[in-house]
């Protein structure tokens, strides 16, 4: 919270979406727990729509093993979010991808998350490595973190 | 079902929204309840950024008592939904829209959606004969119910 | 809304649950839309826990083709609300179902639900007969319509 | 991910909660947004029913700046899920939580989160001394962090 929130240049690939009425809380403001949907719709809207890999019907599937995410501003109903998308860091099966949230037209985060997947094979659950076309993708919107 | 589902034509006011990951379910659509949000939220733009009612600082307060919904087609993410919005019947304190939901650029809607507020005193919680500006507002996207 | 709310003896199988802080709206109370939330969990359960049906690994698939819904109260958080379960029509691939929730320990519906699912493929999504076992499970919780 | 997912041990209050249909995402799981919804619900559930905090109608209100989570095994619906609940660190104006969530009657925690709270004046949103009496009940579920 003492360094100045992250700018949209921090970020490769941007998705935009809109706040819905259900996501008020009872201070009007968009519930905590919901700007983690938009971390992850931002997320796997780059995977299905960009980097081509088959969700759900695939062979790998990306567990999410953590996740967090430091708030700056409130997000509000009626309004638009953008994720900001960056991948931070790839593993041999695993890859941290960095989400920013803005609100509206602002150059400045609502809120800066990381978000970690693991991929596991569809049927033993145990850890592969990532496809070599997909990791490709990841590379093509790589960052290093700050 | 046995009616063709309705067109754009039969509403007056457009919101446009996003789907999210966590809107599908384990047969990768939208779940049912979901779809209510998206009615809610159709609702809910129109009375903030074009009827002028003050939510949810002023004296009245809506609430739903009634809502239904038939639902035609199959939506999913990522994707656009528009909700269609008109008014359907005005009574002294309530009033009925008709929610049509939208995929993308579909002419013909994936479900269709009634949704009924009655407008309570936010103290006693008694019905109030609606405000005059709104019941015009209300009356400026009033459709006749096929 | 001019006839008393129903009573939890319209009901022949019940599942509590329990809401969240984030169901509350800027009221404080719980959003529309969730209701539709704990309705489909109620019946869902039963599905699973008392039915038999494999979902979502069976051949078969629920399409939810209409949903409505009366609301009596609000419901709030934190607070424990039951799902009566009866099952009112049953139709050759469809089943339509009242669902009454009920808050806390109360015995009047804080609101009174239809759900109605059609069976299909799972491959083709054309209508299905309902498989025997399941339908005699629904006879197991049919109540007359009031 | 190397260390053993924490215990019951390490937490002072617990509440339970059920999971819905609606959570469940396309690989029959719940998705991982919704363990914030958990999270969240553990945290307020004890604010509001324990530690007698006037929640929302205080002169303060409580901003969340930071959460986090490990993720070690699914969570799935039908079920119930235990939010453990623990302080780990108070300062001036804000508190950090630990908040472990159990499948059932599991012994080690599906997921282990960290969520801090801000507080601030309700009108002018700047942070303030935490109210004595909240003090005291935070620091009567504290336990250090490990």
């Amino acid at each position: 919270m003492t360094r100045a929130p992250v700018t949209r240049k921090a970020f490769a690939y941007f998705y935009e979406m809109t706040t819905r009425w259900r996501d008020n809380d009872v201070y009007d403001h968009v519930n905590n727990a919901v700007f983690y949907e938009y971390i992850d719709t931002g997320v796997n809207a780059w995977i299905k729509l960009e980097a081509g890999l088959d969700v759900p019907g695939g062979d790998v599937v990306g567990l999410v093993v953590h996740s967090a995410c430091d708030f700056y501003a409130p997000l509000s109903f009626p309004g638009r979010v953008t994720a900001g998308l960056a991948v931070e860091k790839i593993g041999r099966s695993s890859v941290t991808y960095r989400v920013g949230l803005f609100a509206g037209d602002a150059g400045r985060a609502a809120a800066d998350a990381r978000f970690t997947h693991v991929y596991v094979g569809r049927g033993d659950r145990r850890p592969v490595a990532l496809p070599p076309e997909f990791r490709a993708a990841l590379e093509g919107i790589a960052r290093p973190a700050r």
